[in-house]
C-alpha cells in the first residue's frame, strides 16, 4: 500500500505556482459553503513518518483556508485531565461541529501505532485498538462526518536525508529530536505496522490516502486537491437522512506512478530465455513437490490489459506443475448461480486445499477494474470491495496460502501490434473481439483503477507484482522467478 | 441481555394451536414470494444453550415451510476437506443463494464460543474472532442478505430439568451426551461469554434475538413470527441498490416480560424508611470517601416514565455526597451546539474524571426511548444506537467507571394519581405539562421500547436495574442499596 509513495512524486515549482491561486480560491469557497450549509463536519487525520512534511502541509492548509473555522489538534500525550477519563474522551472533545473542519495531527491512531512499533503492544492488542477505531469511525460516518485519513510516507533514504537537512539548518534544528532518530532506526517496523494498520482500517467511508512526502509542492498540492474534491463531492449531494456516501478517491496530480515507473524496455533474448525457462520450471517443479509444500497452497492470479500475455505466462507456469496438483480458473462473467451469491462466493468456491495450486486468469479484482470502469456495480460496491478483498486474502494467507498477484503491463503501442497480429493469424482470431477494441479506448480509466487497486490492496502479506510484459519472454521468466522466490521464502 | 429470557415466557397450547395455521400459511406465502423475487437470501443463525430447544424449533420451521427451498446446516466440527482450507470456506460454501433460506444451526459463532467457554481461547482472541465475524456479516448485509441471529437461552434450573427429562425418556436419551453435562457445569461461563458475544456482535443489520427456550409453544411461535415479520418487512421494500435495511425488532408474543414481572406492590413503611435512609446514605458517603474510590468514577443514570420519582431518588443520593464531588445533569432537548455533533457527544462532554460522580436525570437512552417513540430520529439512527451505547459504556467501565442504570417503574394508575396530585399542588404544578399527558397515551410504545432497550443494552458490565417505584420510599432505598453494593463490589 505504500509502494506508490516511493516512486518519487514531484510537481515542479512553476506548475505549483500556476495552480495554487485557483486551488486556494476553491478551497476557501468550499470551506464557506460547508460553513453555511453546516450539514456535516470534515475531519482530516494526518499521520505518517517523522520529517515527512506533515506539519508543513497542515500549515499550508491553514494558510490557504480561513483559520477561524478550522482547528488543528495535536493529540499525542494525554494531559492529566485526559488521563483521568476514557481514552476516547479527548477525541470526542475535539470533534469539529457540523460546518467546521478539524485537522487531527496526532489522533486516535498515533499512540497505538507508536506503542506497537516500540513493541509495547502485541499484535492482537493493536488489532483490538484498530477494531475500536473502526467502530468509532463507522459511528462518525453514520453521523454524517466526512473523514479523510492522510498517511505521509517517505522512502527510507529520503527520511534520512530530510532529517539531516533539518538538523543542518540552525533554523529548523530544534525540530529534529532524539526520538525522531530513534524512530528512524525503527523504519522497517514502522513501515510494517503502517501497512497492517492501513490494510485493516482503510474503509470506504474513512479511507487512507497515502501521500509521498518527499516533494513539498507535490505533497501540498495533492492533499489540497484531495480535500477540495472530497468537500465538493459531499456538498453537491442532496441532503438525505442516513449515513454519508464515501469520499471520492484522491486525484492523481502528477505523472509519476508505479505503472509509469515500470521499465517496459526490459528484454530477454531467445537464447537466454530458452536456457532459463527449463531452469525455473524445474525449480518450481521441485519446490511444489517438497514435503513442506503440503502445508501450503499457492494462489496465483493474473491481471493485465487485453493481450498482455496472461495466458502465455500461465501456460509456462502450468507446464512446470503436476497436472493432478493444480487448477486453472478463467474468470469471465458470473453464472446465474454465482450472481445469486455475494460477490466473493465465486472465488471462495475455488479456494484450493493445502498442497494444491490454483491459478486464476483474471480474478476477484474484476470488481475494482472492469466492473468499476464499466459501471457494472455501484460505487459503494467497488469501494467496499477493497477491504473485503484484503480480508479475503488475509484469511487465505492465514490458512497457509501463498498469494501471488501479477499485473502484466504493456504499452498501448504494443497492445495495438498484438491486436493486429491476432486479427491476421487464423488460430488467434478468436482471441480478439470488438469488446477488446472498446476496452482499449478506456485505457486511462483502467490505469487509474489499477493504481487505486495497487494502493489499496498491495499488502505486506499479499503484495502486487507489477511485471513489465512488453517482452513476453522477459515477463514469463519474471513470473516464474517470482513464484519460485515467494514459495521458497514461505516454505 | 439474557434477563428477558429468564422470566418464564409461555404460550398456552390453545393459543398456539389457534395461531399456528395462519402463521404456517403466512410463512409459506413469504417463502414463495422470496423464492419468486429472488432478491435476497435469508440466513437464520441458531445458537444458545444445549437442551434449549434449538433443534426442535428448527424442525418446526422445516415442517412449516417448504423444505425444498430451505437448507439446514450444522457446521460444528470441520471435515478433513474443510480443515485444509481457511476457516470461513465452509460457511461460504453453505451460503443460501438469493431467494432461499439457510438455517445455520452450528455456524461461525459456535466454535469460538465453545473454545472460549472451555478456556482454550483468551478474551482478546475471542474479540479477534468476533471482529472478523462482524466484517463478514457486514459484507453479507451489504450484499443484501437478511440475517437473523437467534440466541436460545434457559435459566440454569430449567436447563438441568430439561437435560434430566430428555435423559429419563428412552426415546430421547441419546440426545444427552457427556458433553452436554460438561457444558451444563460451565453454565456460568457460558452465560458470561454469551453476554459478551451478544453485546459485541448485535448490530442493526444482524441483530441477536434472545429466545427463552423453556416453553416450546412460546419458543416456536416466537421464532416463527419473528422470521415472518422480517421476511415481510424486506419483501415489502422497493428494490434499490445498496445495502439492505435492518430487520425489524422481534414481535413480543406473550405478556411475560421483565417489566411485567416487577412486583409493584413492594412497600416500605415510613418508620423503616426513616431508619434505613440515613444508614444507606451514610454507607454511600463513607464508600465515596475511601481512598480506593479515587481510582473509579460513578456514572448513575435514571430513566423512567414521567412522575416515576427520578428526581426524588436522585436527591436522596445527592444528599449523601460531598457537593464538590458530584454533578447532576438533567437531560432535555439538545442545544444547537450539541445538535451539530454526533449524538453521544453531549454525554461524552460530561464524563467524570476519576474520583468523581456524575448523575444523569435521563440520559443517552433518550435516543432509543423518546426519540424512537416520537420519531425524532430515523430508524437507522436508533437501531445503531444500541451498539454505539454498548461501546460507549464499555469505554467508561474500562476507564474505571462504575456505571449504574436505573429504570423506575410505576403503574399507569399510580402515574395518573401523581399527575393529578401535581396539578392540585401549587409548587408542583410546573412539573406537569400537556406533553406528559400525551406521553401517557403512548405508554404501550414506550414499554416496547424499554423492553428492547433492556434486551440490547443490559450487559454484564453495565446491567439495567429495574426498580419497582410504585412506593417512593421503597424505590429510594433500593436505589441507594444498589449503588452501595455496586460500589463495594467494584472498589
Amino acid at each position: 500500500m505504500l509502494e506508490s509513495a516511493e516512486v518519487g512524486h514531484t510537481i515542479d515549482k512553476a506548475t505549483f505556482e500556476r495552480e495554487l491561486p485557483a486551488l486556494r480560491e476553491d478551497l476557501l469557497g468550499a470551506q464557506y459553503e460547508l460553513l453555511e450549509k453546516a450539514r456535516f463536519p470534515a475531519m482530516l487525520l494526518v499521520n505518517g513518518l517523522d520529517a515527512s512534511g506533515r506539519g508543513e502541509t497542515v500549515n499550508a492548509l491553514k494558510e490557504w483556508m480561513d483559520p477561524r473555522h478550522l482547528r488543528v489538534h495535536a493529540l499525542v500525550e494525554p494531559s492529566q485531565e485526559e488521563r483521568e477519563r476514557p481514552e476516547a474522551w479527548r477525541f470526542w472533545r475535539a470533534l469539529p461541529p457540523k460546518g467546521r473542519i478539524g485537522i487531527f495531527f496526532g489522533n486516535w491512531y498515533t499512540l497505538p501505532l507508536i506503542a506497537r512499533v516500540r513493541g509495547e503492544l502485541r499484535a492482537a492488542e493493536l488489532d483490538q485498538h484498530l477494531d475500536e477505531i473502526l467502530r468509532f469511525e463507522r459511528m462518525l460516518a453514520d453521523e454524517g462526518a466526512l473523514i479523510l485519513k492522510f498517511w505521509f510516507h517517505l522512502p527510507r533514504k529520503q527520511q534520512k536525508k530530510r532529517l539531516e537537512k533539518l538538523e543542518a539548518d540552525p533554523a529548523t534544528r530544534w525540530r529534529v529530536t532524539k526520538r525522531d532518530w530513534a524512530h528512524y532506526r525503527l523504519y522497517r517496523q514502522f513501515r510494517d505496522v503502517a501497512e497492517r494498520t492501513l490494510r485493516q482500517t482503510s474503509t470506504a467511508h474513512a479511507p487512507w490516502i497515502v501521500v509521498e512526502g518527499t516533494d513539498r509542492y507535490y505533497r501540498n498540492l495533492s492533499v489540497g486537491k484531495t480535500l477540495l474534491g472530497a468537500l465538493r463531492h459531499r456538498l453537491a449531494e442532496p441532503e438525505t437522512p442516513g449515513p454519508a456516501t464515501e469520499p471520492p478517491l484522491p486525484e492523481r496530480i502528477d505523472q509519476h506512478n508505479i505503472i509509469a515507473r515500470l521499465d517496459l524496455s526490459q528484454k530477454l533474448d531467445k537464447a537466454k530465455y530458452e536456457k532459463q525457462l527449463p531452469e525455473y520450471q524445474g525449480r518450481l517443479a521441485r519446490l511444489t513437490r517438497k514435503k513442506r509444500f503440503r502445508d501450503h497452497s499457492v494462489i496465483a492470479l493474473f491481471e493485465g490489459v487485453d493481450a498482455a500475455g496472461k495466458g502465455g505466462a500461465i501456460r509456462r507456469v502450468a507446464n512446470a506443475l503436476d497436472i493432478r496438483h493444480y487448477d486453472i480458473y478463467p474468470i469471465a462473467a458470473p453464472t446465474d448461480e454465482e450472481r445469486a451469491q455475494p460477490y466473493l462466493w465465486r472465488f471462495w468456491r475455488h479456494v484450493p486445499a493445502r498442497g494444491r495450486i490454483a491459478i486464476f486468469d483474471r480474478s476477484w479484482y474484476g470488481r475494482v477494474l472492469v466492473e468499476r470502469v464499466d459501471n457494472l456495480c455501484t460505487e459503494h460496491d467497488w469501494m467496499r470491495a477493497y477491504s473485503e478483498i484484503n480480508d479475503f486474502e488475509e484469511q487465505l494467507v492465514r490458512a497457509g496460502a501463498i498469494v501471488l498477484k501479477f499485473w502484466l503491463q504493456i504499452s498501448p503501442e504494443e497492445q495495438l501490434r498484438r491486436f493486429k497480429e491476432r486479427e491476421a493469424t487464423a488460430h488467434k482470431r478468436f482471441k480478439i473481439t470488438p469488446e477488446d477494441w472498446r476496452n482499449r479506448e478506456k485505457r486511462p480509466l483502467y490505469e487509474r483503477a489499477v493504481l487505486d487497486m495497487v494502493d489499496r490492496t498491495s499488502t505486506e502479506i499479499a503484495p502486487w507484482q507489477l511485471i513489465s510484459a512488453e517482452d513476453k519472454r522477459y515477463a514469463r521468466i519474471e513470473v516464474l522467478k517470482t513464484l519460485c522466490e515467494r514459495i521458497e521464502t514461505a516454505i
